[in-house]
Protein backbone atom coordinates (compact mmCIF):
# COMPACT_ATOMS: atom_id res chain seq x y z
CA UNK A 1 0.00 0.00 0.00
CA UNK A 2 0.92 3.28 -0.87
CA UNK A 3 2.52 5.50 2.04
CA UNK A 4 -0.86 7.92 3.31
CA UNK A 5 -0.47 11.30 5.11
CA UNK A 6 -3.82 13.05 6.77
CA UNK A 7 -3.75 16.80 6.70
CA UNK A 8 -6.44 18.45 9.34
CA UNK A 9 -7.10 21.43 7.98
CA UNK A 10 -8.25 23.96 10.46
CA UNK A 11 -8.93 28.33 10.67
CA UNK A 12 -6.70 29.45 12.62
CA UNK A 13 -6.53 32.41 15.34
CA UNK A 14 -3.85 34.66 16.74
CA UNK A 15 -4.70 33.25 20.47
CA UNK A 16 -2.50 30.42 20.62
CA UNK A 17 -4.55 28.73 22.92
CA UNK A 18 -7.10 28.17 19.75
CA UNK A 19 -5.29 25.38 18.63
CA UNK A 20 -5.58 23.24 21.60
CA UNK A 21 -8.65 21.05 20.56
CA UNK A 22 -7.06 20.65 17.06
CA UNK A 23 -3.96 19.69 18.17
CA UNK A 24 -5.87 17.01 20.74
CA UNK A 25 -7.85 15.61 17.56
CA UNK A 26 -4.36 15.08 15.50
CA UNK A 27 -2.51 13.16 18.59
CA UNK A 28 -5.47 10.77 19.06
CA UNK A 29 -5.61 10.63 15.30
CA UNK A 30 -1.58 9.97 15.03
CA UNK A 31 -1.98 7.12 17.75
CA UNK A 32 -4.62 5.22 16.14
CA UNK A 33 -2.80 5.11 12.54
CA UNK A 34 1.17 5.05 13.38
CA UNK A 35 1.60 4.27 9.75
CA UNK A 36 0.22 7.58 8.36
CA UNK A 37 2.04 10.90 8.39
CA UNK A 38 -0.42 13.39 10.38
CA UNK A 39 -0.02 17.12 10.26
CA UNK A 40 -2.28 20.10 11.47
CA UNK A 41 -2.69 22.53 8.92
CA UNK A 42 -4.27 26.22 9.60
CA UNK A 43 -6.26 28.85 7.23
CA UNK A 44 -5.03 32.06 9.14
CA UNK A 45 -3.00 33.28 11.81
CA UNK A 46 -1.59 30.28 12.45
CA UNK A 47 1.10 27.99 10.75
CA UNK A 48 2.15 25.96 8.69
CA UNK A 49 -0.08 26.93 6.10
CA UNK A 50 -2.05 23.87 3.75
CA UNK A 51 0.43 24.15 1.47
CA UNK A 52 3.01 23.61 3.78
CA UNK A 53 2.09 20.97 5.33
CA UNK A 54 1.17 19.12 2.09
CA UNK A 55 4.82 20.10 1.14
CA UNK A 56 6.17 18.22 4.28
CA UNK A 57 3.79 15.12 3.44
CA UNK A 58 5.19 14.75 -0.08
CA UNK A 59 8.87 15.29 1.78
CA UNK A 60 7.53 12.42 4.04
CA UNK A 61 7.31 10.38 1.26
CA UNK A 62 3.17 10.25 1.15
CA UNK A 63 1.82 9.24 -2.17
CA UNK A 64 -1.69 9.81 -0.94
CA UNK A 65 -2.96 13.04 0.57
CA UNK A 66 -6.06 13.25 2.83
CA UNK A 67 -7.20 16.72 3.79
CA UNK A 68 -9.80 16.76 6.37
CA UNK A 69 -11.50 20.33 6.96
CA UNK A 70 -12.03 21.06 10.47
CA UNK A 71 -14.46 23.34 9.96
CA UNK A 72 -17.89 23.42 11.37
CA UNK A 73 -19.58 25.41 9.05
CA UNK A 74 -19.25 26.31 5.36
CA UNK A 75 -18.29 29.95 5.23
CA UNK A 76 -16.45 31.65 2.54
CA UNK A 77 -12.95 29.59 3.17
CA UNK A 78 -14.17 27.05 2.33
CA UNK A 79 -16.28 27.46 -0.49
CA UNK A 80 -14.51 29.81 -2.35
CA UNK A 81 -10.87 29.77 -0.77
CA UNK A 82 -10.52 26.50 -0.55
CA UNK A 83 -11.45 24.77 -4.11
CA UNK A 84 -8.49 27.27 -5.50
CA UNK A 85 -5.77 26.32 -2.57
CA UNK A 86 -6.27 23.22 -3.48
CA UNK A 87 -5.90 23.44 -7.22
CA UNK A 88 -2.54 24.70 -6.60
CA UNK A 89 -1.40 22.41 -4.44
CA UNK A 90 -2.76 20.02 -6.67
CA UNK A 91 -0.38 21.78 -9.52
CA UNK A 92 2.72 22.02 -7.46
CA UNK A 93 2.70 18.23 -6.00
CA UNK A 94 1.28 16.20 -9.46
CA UNK A 95 2.60 13.13 -8.49
CA UNK A 96 0.04 12.97 -4.78
CA UNK A 97 -2.97 11.44 -5.00
CA UNK A 98 -4.91 13.98 -2.87
CA UNK A 99 -8.57 13.89 -1.44
CA UNK A 100 -10.62 16.39 0.60
CA UNK A 101 -13.40 14.87 3.02
CA UNK A 102 -16.23 16.97 3.73
CA UNK A 103 -16.36 19.08 6.33
CA UNK A 104 -16.80 18.43 9.95
CA UNK A 105 -20.25 19.97 9.87
CA UNK A 106 -21.35 18.41 7.03
CA UNK A 107 -21.08 14.58 8.00
CA UNK A 108 -24.46 13.80 9.93
CA UNK A 109 -22.71 11.63 12.53
CA UNK A 110 -20.69 14.33 14.05
CA UNK A 111 -23.96 16.49 14.32
CA UNK A 112 -25.52 13.52 16.12
CA UNK A 113 -22.42 13.18 18.55
CA UNK A 114 -22.64 16.91 19.34
CA UNK A 115 -26.47 16.78 19.38
CA UNK A 116 -26.35 13.75 21.92
CA UNK A 117 -23.61 15.47 23.67
CA UNK A 118 -25.71 18.66 24.14
CA UNK A 119 -28.70 16.52 25.11
CA UNK A 120 -26.49 14.72 28.07
CA UNK A 121 -25.01 18.42 29.67
CA UNK A 122 -28.54 20.44 29.35
CA UNK A 123 -29.98 17.50 31.07
CA UNK A 124 -27.43 17.37 34.16
CA UNK B 1 -39.59 20.66 37.58
CA UNK B 2 -39.32 23.94 36.43
CA UNK B 3 -39.36 24.63 32.35
CA UNK B 4 -35.92 24.40 30.62
CA UNK B 5 -34.66 26.17 28.11
CA UNK B 6 -31.68 25.14 25.48
CA UNK B 7 -29.84 28.34 23.53
CA UNK B 8 -27.33 26.79 21.03
CA UNK B 9 -25.06 29.72 20.87
CA UNK B 10 -22.56 30.16 17.45
CA UNK B 11 -20.13 32.18 15.70
CA UNK B 12 -22.49 33.46 12.75
CA UNK B 13 -21.64 34.78 9.72
CA UNK B 14 -22.34 36.48 6.49
CA UNK B 15 -23.18 33.26 4.40
CA UNK B 16 -27.00 32.24 5.27
CA UNK B 17 -25.71 28.75 4.62
CA UNK B 18 -23.36 28.74 6.96
CA UNK B 19 -26.24 28.07 9.74
CA UNK B 20 -27.02 24.75 7.74
CA UNK B 21 -25.29 22.76 10.52
CA UNK B 22 -26.57 24.84 13.55
CA UNK B 23 -29.56 24.40 12.53
CA UNK B 24 -29.99 20.76 12.24
CA UNK B 25 -28.63 20.47 15.54
CA UNK B 26 -31.42 22.74 17.00
CA UNK B 27 -34.03 20.19 14.91
CA UNK B 28 -32.72 16.80 16.32
CA UNK B 29 -32.57 18.55 20.00
CA UNK B 30 -35.87 19.39 19.51
CA UNK B 31 -37.11 16.28 18.66
CA UNK B 32 -35.26 14.32 21.40
CA UNK B 33 -36.34 17.05 24.08
CA UNK B 34 -40.09 18.13 22.94
CA UNK B 35 -40.41 19.53 26.68
CA UNK B 36 -37.61 21.84 26.00
CA UNK B 37 -37.66 25.47 24.06
CA UNK B 38 -34.79 25.24 22.15
CA UNK B 39 -33.43 28.28 20.71
CA UNK B 40 -30.33 28.98 18.34
CA UNK B 41 -28.26 32.52 18.76
CA UNK B 42 -25.34 33.92 17.06
CA UNK B 43 -22.81 36.12 17.78
CA UNK B 44 -22.31 37.91 14.67
CA UNK B 45 -23.81 38.57 11.67
CA UNK B 46 -27.11 36.46 11.99
CA UNK B 47 -30.10 37.10 13.92
CA UNK B 48 -31.13 36.49 17.17
CA UNK B 49 -28.49 37.82 19.17
CA UNK B 50 -27.85 35.49 22.71
CA UNK B 51 -29.47 38.79 24.23
CA UNK B 52 -32.74 38.33 22.34
CA UNK B 53 -32.87 34.45 22.28
CA UNK B 54 -32.26 34.51 26.12
CA UNK B 55 -35.14 36.98 26.29
CA UNK B 56 -37.54 34.79 24.25
CA UNK B 57 -36.25 31.97 26.26
CA UNK B 58 -38.29 34.31 29.27
CA UNK B 59 -40.92 35.50 27.62
CA UNK B 60 -41.57 31.80 26.53
CA UNK B 61 -42.01 31.19 29.96
CA UNK B 62 -38.61 29.47 30.54
CA UNK B 63 -36.79 29.06 34.54
CA UNK B 64 -33.54 27.46 33.77
CA UNK B 65 -31.57 27.99 30.57
CA UNK B 66 -28.61 26.26 29.88
CA UNK B 67 -26.63 27.92 27.44
CA UNK B 68 -24.28 25.55 25.10
CA UNK B 69 -21.15 27.40 22.70
CA UNK B 70 -21.08 25.55 19.70
CA UNK B 71 -17.58 26.33 19.12
CA UNK B 72 -14.35 24.41 18.51
CA UNK B 73 -12.09 26.56 20.15
CA UNK B 74 -11.53 29.34 22.83
CA UNK B 75 -11.15 32.91 20.70
CA UNK B 76 -12.02 36.10 22.19
CA UNK B 77 -15.71 35.41 21.50
CA UNK B 78 -15.33 32.77 24.23
CA UNK B 79 -13.23 34.08 26.50
CA UNK B 80 -13.37 37.68 26.43
CA UNK B 81 -16.64 38.37 24.88
CA UNK B 82 -19.30 35.53 26.27
CA UNK B 83 -18.72 36.08 29.94
CA UNK B 84 -19.55 39.68 29.48
CA UNK B 85 -22.31 39.31 27.45
CA UNK B 86 -23.48 36.05 29.69
CA UNK B 87 -23.45 38.70 32.96
CA UNK B 88 -25.26 41.52 31.24
CA UNK B 89 -28.00 38.55 30.69
CA UNK B 90 -27.91 37.68 33.92
CA UNK B 91 -28.63 41.52 35.11
CA UNK B 92 -31.23 41.70 32.89
CA UNK B 93 -33.12 38.16 34.01
CA UNK B 94 -32.34 38.18 37.49
CA UNK B 95 -35.10 35.16 38.22
CA UNK B 96 -33.67 32.83 35.27
CA UNK B 97 -31.34 30.38 36.32
CA UNK B 98 -28.62 30.68 33.47
CA UNK B 99 -25.95 27.74 33.23
CA UNK B 100 -22.79 28.23 30.39
CA UNK B 101 -21.65 24.79 29.65
CA UNK B 102 -17.94 24.06 27.93
CA UNK B 103 -17.45 24.69 24.40
CA UNK B 104 -18.04 21.52 21.92
CA UNK B 105 -14.18 21.84 21.25
CA UNK B 106 -13.62 21.59 24.97
CA UNK B 107 -15.79 17.93 25.68
CA UNK B 108 -13.10 15.02 25.12
CA UNK B 109 -16.28 13.27 23.61
CA UNK B 110 -16.81 15.43 20.46
CA UNK B 111 -13.02 15.76 19.70
CA UNK B 112 -12.92 11.73 20.18
CA UNK B 113 -15.89 11.20 17.89
CA UNK B 114 -14.54 13.41 15.57
CA UNK B 115 -10.95 11.10 15.67
CA UNK B 116 -13.53 8.33 15.03
CA UNK B 117 -15.25 10.14 11.87
CA UNK B 118 -11.70 11.55 10.54
CA UNK B 119 -10.50 8.01 10.69
CA UNK B 120 -13.15 6.20 9.12
CA UNK B 121 -13.11 9.12 6.29
CA UNK B 122 -9.41 8.39 5.85
CA UNK B 123 -9.09 5.19 5.69
CA UNK B 124 -12.07 4.78 2.89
Amino acid sequence: MSRQAIVLFAHGARDPEWAAPFIIIKRQLQVARPDAQVELAFQDFMTPTLEAAVAQCAAGGAQRVVLVPLFMAQGGHLKQDLPLLVGKIREQHPQLELRVTPAIGDAPEILQAITDWVIRNAAA
